[in-house]
């Protein structure tokens, strides 16, 4: 049993966001499957997806401060610096965070932990919406 | 020919653990399957899971080592502290390092490299055991 | 519907290469598949997988300089150095970047993004071939 579908995530500012509802809402055929795994992917390489903290804001705001100071802006060494300044740390934060997470599905449900939440990682600094592919299958 | 089981890590330092014997022993089904896809995915936001080397436990140190001082402690500029000095930098660190990983099944075994094992990464100073779903999939 | 193969990837220099298409090129059963999932797994400790921008050169000089400098050669720390001052810090960007990428397949093809395309990262000075091993599955 296969499930698929392309689906655009609203623009959001840079920074971390949680995006669990917005996913689920637009997947109303996982309450149909008893087992299996959910494929989440960002079609983009200055965006990008991973899994923590649903609860307090601070950790996502904390992520951006951390992840700024980690991957800086403006290396005197960068060479790829034509599509601005958050430009190339946008594809080096992606391809640290991942493009894509799978979560298992158990009795019609994400299976995630408690304090678990999908999100999306806006590298840059004005962004459109983002295609994401999410991909179902199971039993 | 779907498996899934939620079972639980043994307890652990904060450190680098091979987990691979602790999960392959939980999976007796795997012998059954030709070919097929094993997805592991840990439910917490403060440990991780990822595939290194399986051999010299330097490495492993060197892990702790590394991130340790890459994802530091105590920075001022957090904001989620109250959870502990550990909290925040275990979040990030277990995004850096990913909630899940997913090793290809091949003639009944993890299609594993010679040197490759499955780490649990332990990130808080005192965790308990540790809650993972494994999702087993194949012919 | 499983495919599952074991391929080599051909030499690389240290640094990050696109190899989209000589793992295409080796699948020619893709075009069967209307919905489905790749999987690309590398059997290393030392090189990694990752989905990053498939255009500009500097992007992938960039990642090369960037992750030299984030996890740098001869650490007075490291005490894993028997196997050369690059072995050590492939281990961990190999943990950072991940040892596979999972593609969404749609109508015969892998869904990516227009600008994305598959990277191995070759962490080691000199190193031979890289065991990968492919599976795809879907309708």
């Amino acid at each position: 049993m296969w499930v698929q579908k392309e689906i655009s995530l609203k623009p959001r500012p840079r920074g971390f966001h949680i995006v669990t509802d917005e996913i689920v809402r637009q997947l109303p055929e996982l309450a149909q499957y008893s087992i299996g795994m959910l494929h989440v992917f960002i079609k983009h390489t200055s965006a990008s997806l991973t899994i923590n903290e649903n609860a307090d804001p601070t950790v996502r705001m904390d992520f951006e401060s951390f992840f700024n100071r980690a991957v800086p802006e403006n290396e005197p060494y960068y060479a790829h610096t034509l599509e601005g300044s958050d430009d190339m740390p946008a594809h080096i934060k992606s391809s640290m965070l991942g493009s894509s997470v799978t979560i298992p599905v158990t009795k019609g449900q994400l299976n995630l932990g408690m304090w678990q939440g999908i999100y999306l990682c806006e590298h840059r600094n004005h962004a459109s919406g983002r295609e994401i592919v999410i991909t179902l299958q199971g039993d």
